[in-house]
């Protein structure tokens, strides 16, 4: 289904080369004040042809809010918005239209509905996530009222990565073209990427995403347990391959006695030592930073040929035609912050019944 | 929320020392033999005390059907089931009444509801995974009528891991204390895990499952990704922490020329030359196998003494008494498949309504 | 929240007076060849203004379907749609601000969510019902395809109400004001709405519902009954206070040995001699004519000043301006049709899971 | 679906003549002192066996709760909770395993899943009720906490009908065999069931519901207005057949200057003067008393010979053996006071996210 979330909701429509894309958020609380221009900011970090590393496109992807927010604020009825597909250029797809483009989603789109919308991806293309990012604004809107912050950042981007021995400074992350807080590995990455697109090649990331101010109680045991939430979230994304909690992976080689998480009464104050556990334990936020990394895979969109088959399974090319991000990481660590902002703001939501003396 | 699924669902209930573990699972479709020793044989392969290595507790975890199952064949309503505690040695938790063990749930508990039953984990105990291999092998016996098969195994146990070198057999999963396929690296992890064993330490592992015969169509785009859905199976398990679809992680140093899935005619089959996209391309299955990985973090309870707070703050030692799993790996193996079972049936019956002309 | 249905689930927003009124349709299946002209259709059937009977609007309610339609067929992605608002007199409704006028919802939004949009209604207004006939009848469409049909008309305005020994004329329901299937009838119901206009007052209604077509077996038992469904979904119109499912509220009065539906063999298909069930039995369709009526309370906007209140407790007068409908009831046909149709569509679709020999 | 709630969500399990009823009441906030003694209180009322209007069977109907309570008090994990089928006489409906009851759920059973468990009515026999008490026992000592009430009485069996001129002892319901709070009405009820029993036949009835202490703004707009989700509730009661908010169906033959709701300020409280609209206003509560009513068919099961067919087409007889009720009436109360309960506290839970201040 097209929805995320329990009582925060998005539902989202919208293909690549329809008329437009967009959403409504619903069980947003009355009374929040909505900074819309925030909302386009953010949008923008999201656009394509923010740099000369990520699509040339120019899409100005203007969002129209058309209900749910009154004289500034929310009247705790659904928010419908839209945001137009300016930029039709239908015709650059008409020979893929029976081809199936390699580690693309048009074959499992044909084996799931008997048809498709080939243009620029249809419905599995990355504008699909503007109206993740429209929500994701208001979630962190109304969780910065309640001291909760969100900021992620590139951690990896092919053999580049942060380690342990790199200082971060988060105040850089919007002014370098990969987004990554360290300058030099920041300037790494983007000259990998540029020879990655002389190549006509695209490259894998990783997304680091810290989740600030968090107290202890959010999340549903079980099932709905933050971690799982987040997981869910983060693997919706387009080309999200890979989900970690805290020390994530890196736990199977440890043992238990050098990742347990200390509990220490910090100030009166409930903490704990190390935060291995990346700040979910049993499912449920500790209070620590929330730490989660998720791995993206290189763009399928080559710009170079790409032998593959028709729906006949007849031979074919894939020539695809030159506006393609070569690495998803600028762009997707707005959409990384917007999914941990609809996870977290849904589970404050969520555990305002937690407790019969709470409401 | 305790409910996982959409139209095939289970809701579970059930603390580690109340009455009973339990569950419902509804949208099972009618029709269905159920072959109840299969399930039991599957709650026997989760069950501690199998062997040294698993935790040395009696539990004799049978289940019984109470509905839904008539003349041994489901009738499209509702199956309820519990399985008894039988085992109540509640006196030996009283020292944790206050107490927050690092790394546990104990405390979120706490901040979340206010309070909890401290006998055991409660309801963060690992015998709530109970009804998920009761709903997952009602679930798997209704994959297999339509071809579906799923295997897990233990991939590595601290830093034995298996690798593209090793020989995978499959036949030797269930004869092998850690449910490693390969026999070398099955003795290694063994080894591995009594060495822990003695120290009072644990260690954590990952698990790798795969699911044959999907066909391409499950799955549904956008928030319901077969993807997603799996990951937040996956990561609802007790002390999971990392997920991965396909080459996962490894594709963030990768180039997309490398781990493009060509399609190739097979036959007249739609088949991909490569996997690396783990069988789901744009959260759809693509007809591939499925292949997944899911990181677990080292049990947390050790047989040392650990230094924490209580919770008015002040210092404290848990002192565990004696019986706990080492790793969770041989455990978490029928546990991670009765997961994705779950899953994607769960996907298939979802998918019977993709298509107008399908009914 | 401001989703309705399972599978086939329409999620709708919008203000009267905002920007637009619109709604996402998921769970269409694809393959569904949409007749937009029909669709449109039913909202103008909807439309205010359709005679001097109703309100004197002249709103043209033209929707655009925005995505999951690719050349006129369904891809199995959601359908966004919106209906623009094209007449703002907002300044008409500054004097209702802080007034709560009686019968309406303008106080139970306020103590709710602490503020309202007044103009119009806000989300309240009758508007609102335009996402439902748009869904509606998209479901209608997909209904047809399998043999199910729909019809709605008015069988009472305040004292006329069709009794047996009327004869009914479905083709000249859309032919007459109030949409009564019976010419004189409908003359003494246009009458009375005429004369009730004239004293500034409007006048209650029911409207009468038949789905014909409907194989036996739709309909989840216990919570998910067919009949509650539906309940539902007639309640949640503006305005409906009662409801009834074949001889509903006159059971009540009733031998079981004079309302049991006796079985019967119908040329080697199974039937029942009489209908008092109205086509549903333990909330599952059985095959006959669903039947089921829906009570609608007279308008609450008077065409003449009523005493109330304001928000901060003091008296005052509300006094409307022109142009609002002394009855529902023509424009309540469509919306009743809309409602059943999603219903019914969305019961289609979850029973397609309802054997495991079906898929 | 066997679920019913967003946040207090009941599902539940169970066939007349299984092992065991019973179901899981996810969603209780924690902190909640639980009277286990009054939830079997309410049992007890819905209890087949308490007088000889009702059916002659024994049934102990004890409940077992299996978790989610620790210590007396909810501690926010699922409440699973048991009762067992201690009365099987199975081989009493062998004769009925083949055949098709008249107005009863055989038939459609088998149209929907291709069989079914006949004894008893297997999933549609009203011993299903005895989850929704449980759970409905549970809502209101929750509700009981924020000063909500619920009383529900039998306003009508056949003929007999509470008129405005009866006067109403809330403190009689229980004393009486039908239920009524009016003793000659009552009286009246009683004889004319004994009437309808000593012909072997059964008779229809209403249930009236008041819900008092509600606040204003419970309810969701739209499609989860209150009124919506009570109509739901009570439809999918076995039985029921109509449903009214308010004035209900004597709506339609009113003008709306006689059924206006005049706001007034009673003691600087929001008031109104009349309450033709039961307490909802545009799907949300005002703040005035709830009031509702519930029709039921006569039950259908008749203690004389009644002329259907089987599976196979061929004419059959009906030979009921003799333990069933003639009227639902006494029976059905405290099932409409569960239903009601239940929505309400839902809503009550839901309504804590309307206002970003709120939490």
């Amino acid at each position: 289904m097209n929805t995320i979330g329990n009582i925060f909701r998005l539902t989202s429509f919208g293909e690549s080369h329809g008329s437009a894309i967009g959403g409504i958020i619903d069980g947003v609380p009355a009374g929040l004040r909505i900074d819309i221009d925030d909302v386009q900011r953010q949008l923008d970090r999201r656009r394509p042809g923010q740099s000369d590393l990520t699509t040339s496109r120019d899409e100005s992807d203007k969002v129209e809010f058309l209900s749910g927010i009154f004289e500034g604020v929310t009247i705790g009825t659904p928010i419908g918005f839209i945001v137009k597909n300016s930029n039709h250029r239908s015709a650059d797809y008409d020979s893929l239209r029976d081809i199936y483009r390699p580690s693309h989603a048009d074959y499992v789109y044909d084996a799931k509905y008997g048809r498709r919308d080939h243009r620029g991806g249809g419905r599995s293309s990355a504008r699909e996530t503007i109206s993740r990012v429209v929500a994701g604004a208001i979630a962190r809107q109304a969780l910065s009222t309640i001291g909760i912050s969100i900021k992620a950042y590139t951690s990896q981007v092919g053999n580049i990565r942060l380690d342990n021995a790199d200082s971060l400074d988060f105040d850089i992350i919007d002014s370098n073209k990969v987004r990554c807080p360290n300058k030099t590995k920041a300037d790494a990455m983007e000259r990998l990427i540029e020879d990655v697109k002389k190549d006509g090649d695209t490259v894998g990331c990783v997304i680091d995403c810290i989740v600030e101010g968090c107290p202890a109680g959010f999340g549903e045991p079980v099932f709905g347990k933050l971690s799982a939430e987040l997981a869910s979230a983060m693997m919706s994304i387009n080309a999200a391959k890979g989900f970690e909690i805290g020390d994530g992976f890196d736990f199977a080689d440890k043992k238990g006695s050098e990742v347990a998480d200390e509990f220490v009464n910090l100030n009166g104050k409930i903490a704990t030592k190390s935060n291995h556990s990346g700040g979910i334990q049993g499912g449920i936020s500790n209070g620590q930073p929330i730490t989660m990394r998720v791995a993206f895979k290189p763009i399928a969109t080559l710009l170079r040929p790409q032998p593959t088959i028709d729906k006949h399974g007849n031979p074919s090319v894939v020539n695809p035609k030159g506006r393609h991000d070569p690495c998803v990481a600028a762009r997707a660590v707005p959409i990384v912050e917007a999914m941990a902002a609809i996870v977290i703001f849904d589970a404050y939501l969520r555990n305002l019944s937690s407790r019969i003396d709470r409401g």
